[in-house]
């Protein structure tokens, strides 16, 4: 019994390891020189280690902790011992927890309300299948773009929320379908947790081994890689599970060829665009000056729209990670590494690293793909729809966590167990399974505070005041007049 | 000397011919087990002959008109003397002329002020660089919908607007930029031109002669196809013509990989959804009955959207051509031929051929590809440059008729001609050649009428209504109750 697995990710890994411990014989598939995928790390006297591509777990992420676990890979907190800034209109502002706040209390309340609108939004749309949400047709008819337009009334919510979707999807918010990142948001555990992944008190994983460990488990590493002559070679298999990024299914050639929705979906939903900086230091001189180095940046000039301390957790090897994301990564994309290397700020750095995700040829760009407005109701339902003998893992796959490692934890252990009930092996209730939370890493509940639940949106609060109408048009016209820019933010 | 040229359409057919006339020697290589790309011609007894894929020219596709007429390409007018027929809220409305008229003076307005403001803005885009338009950065940002949704203030005008984004991109409006449709448009001459192409007394092209010549004219044409033993074979090549539509460079690997903004362009311009049906019958019955076979279809319930007689010029093989486009060829992609023929109304047809272009994978779908929301303005600027000895042709990358076979001839001919620049055998300012309009078909100015350019838009005709303040508000009392659906169409 023979199963290929073909892509260079976690989704693989998990998918092939799964298969050898049924005692099945799969054969990896590899186009690349390297396995890793969408994870890739270095190691050099500079920097003892670095994963220029996926790095971070965080609490929920069960599977991923788990594999990590199992594999020794040791995770350990990013610093946020210090203030994080927000720097915007040329100011760095320091604070705490996972968002910046907002002082204007008109932009307090419109801030407030968009999470909890996205969040509640969110609730309706189910993880499995967000083409069933009762609105899915009208939201992914728009772009997250039309939908803030409608729901912020201040510049300021705006704004941050564009950079929410650039950190979060390393995509523009005009370019994906609201339903599309409502669904992401959602399945990754809603607005507060997905941005306190990457900016809360967060665990952080040398993912590096576990891409290296990928060799381990296969009975058979084939690498497909151009150069090699083994770009000839054949097999047979009688399954197939397919763990790349939607849109690298066209690096192959089907024949029978691939059914017409699922032909059309890999030419739809591309993979987004961000290059991973990591500039290295003498000191790590922002704990000094009481930072821990996360900063959540929104500054059109500013290359990087977000940081993290990216020291080693002995204290050695002290580093900031910075990400250039999505419109930013196309602007700045066919620099050299020299190049990109001299927009970085004062002091002079002792070395720098890293990788361009836009040019590579196998992944396509990073994190994740999107889906434009249209797609996901039109095509969605095929993502993991078996094609014959073809199974499809990858992040993109998954129903929790889609888009991280812990996705294509859960997306390539999936197709494996497709596969074993296909042969009979196990029942069909066993294929999808439930992950126990992490001893490790346990998630913390957020709470929403009572003014989080219940401080009124910007129009609602215009309406309660309505109630006294000679304060409203006073009101109103200064809302409008803040909204169009004529009162600077405060 | 040797240039490769890869792709299966009249682009390659163009470069390749015009590379052996310089005295070149290009191999042609194909993937497919036929030529033709996205034409594709069938003959059998019950058709005599039938295009199942590209097949309208029309004024102005002066390109495609020369290399028509050179390998002896007969082309006729597509019947057009009877009424054409606008089947909308479930009756036919029979009209002449390009675009169905409209009664209710509203609907009038509004649909007259749609098509003057699209042709409008389109006189704002460059057709060489879209993406240098003042208001590119806005319009990219836009879809079609939410453009229609700010332009048209009656039902009738925006549901029309839909029709025209899915006849003539077989996509929806949601799902493009504004500012890419617009310059689609334009680039085919405007709303009138583009829309009488397909609609009004149009020429027609038995373009598979076109597709089947294409093997005269190569020395050398290589199936790369994958049944195929040749599949392992290599060839050498000074330089290379890409003459795919931009997603399936993806069916090739790269060494060295293609730099950043192309690695990622051609993940994010999927080509549109269109099944192509021909329904023959034992009489042309539509004609004796005073209809000429085009029909406009605004019917959700209807899986063709616009049809066209497809009768043999001389009166035999009587037949209706049908388009199922966008949502509605998604909603049927999956069914077989037999169960698609069983929504064909009465009377029974005699024979039936269709093409469902979204299981092609080697077109990735048709007509063209498509832009969605942000992606023009961020990568549009290297569709058509040139990568180290790589040149890219196919209709996408055209300035004029993009999307046709006549873009496809401008293309192939410009890369060749780049090649041959290169070579030192022509100077730059011959890479870019105007054409001399066809004596056979030249092209009829659409002159604007009094009223086309006078008729007020819906708000024009409401602020002029401003000075007689009395009847305002009864208008657009009565306005309103008609876009919200209360007053029905007349």
């Amino acid at each position: 019994m023979c199963v290929w697995t073909v892509g260079g990710n976690q989704s693989r890994l998990c998918a092939a390891k799964l298969l050898v411990e049924s005692g099945l014989n799969p054969v990896v598939l590899e186009a690349r020189n390297r396995v890793g995928g969408r994870t890739f790390t270095v190691q050099n006297k500079e920097t003892k280690y670095v994963d220029l591509g996926g790095a971070y777990v965080g609490p929920t992420q069960n599977r991923i902790l788990r594999i990590a676990k199992e594999f020794g890979v040791e995770t350990y907190k990013v610093n946020e011992k210090e203030n994080l800034v927000h720097y915007v209109k040329g100011k760095p502002y320091p604070f705490k927890g996972p968002f910046p706040p907002m002082w204007n209390p008109l932009a307090l309340m419109d801030y407030n309300n968009l999470w909890r609108k996205m969040d509640e939004m969110g609730k309706e749309i189910p993880m499995e299948a967000p083409w069933r949400a009762p609105h899915a047709e009208v939201w992914d008819k728009i772009t997250m773009k039309e939908l803030f337009d409608k729901l912020c009334w201040t510049r300021a919510a705006r704004q941050f929320a564009n950079l929410f979707v650039n950190v979060n999807v390393t995509s523009e918010p005009h370019e994906v379908s609201a339903l599309w990142f409502l669904w992401y948001v959602k399945q990754c555990g809603g607005t507060m947790r997905i941005f306190s992944t990457t900016n809360g008190g967060q665990v952080w994983s040398n993912s590096g081994s576990v891409s290296a460990s990928e060799t381990c488990t296969c009975s058979l590493l084939v690498h497909f890689h151009k150069r090699s002559k083994q770009v000839f070679r054949l097999f047979q298999a009688k399954f197939v599970i397919i763990a790349t990024a939607p849109g690298l299914h066209l690096k192959m050639h089907f024949n029978p060829p691939l059914p017409p929705l699922r032909n059309q979906l890999i030419h739809r939903v591309p993979t987004g665009s961000v290059i991973k900086c990591m500039v290295y230091y003498r000191e790590s001189f922002w704990r000094k000056k009481g930072y821990c180095g996360s900063m959540v940046i929104e500054e059109e000039e500013s290359p990087i729209g977000l940081t993290l301390d990216d020291t080693k957790p002995d204290g050695t090897v002290p580093a900031i990670m910075g990400f250039i994301l999505a419109r930013k990564a196309r602007k700045l994309a066919a620099l050299t590494k020299e190049e990109r290397l001299v927009t970085v700020p004062p002091p002079q750095p002792v070395h720098y690293e890293e990788k361009n995700w836009c040019e590579e040829e196998y992944s396509g760009g990073c994190y994740t793909a999107y889906f434009p407005p249209g797609i996901l109701t039109q095509y969605g339902k095929v993502l993991r729809e078996p094609v014959g003998r073809l199974y499809f893992a990858g992040t993109e796959t998954a129903t929790e966590w889609s888009g991280y490692m812990d996705g294509a934890v859960q997306a390539g252990e999936r197709a494996a167990r497709e596969i074993l009930h296909t042969m009979g092996l196990i029942p069909q209730s066993e294929i999808w399974k439930q992950e126990p939370e992490s001893v490790d890493v346990p998630a913390r509940q957020f709470v929403a505070t009572f003014w989080e639940r219940n401080l009124p949106s910007v129009p609602g609060f215009l309406k309660f005041l309505g109630t006294s109408s000679v304060l409203t048009a006073a009101v109103v016209a200064s809302l409008l007049a803040y909204k169009r820019g004529l009162i600077p933010r405060s």
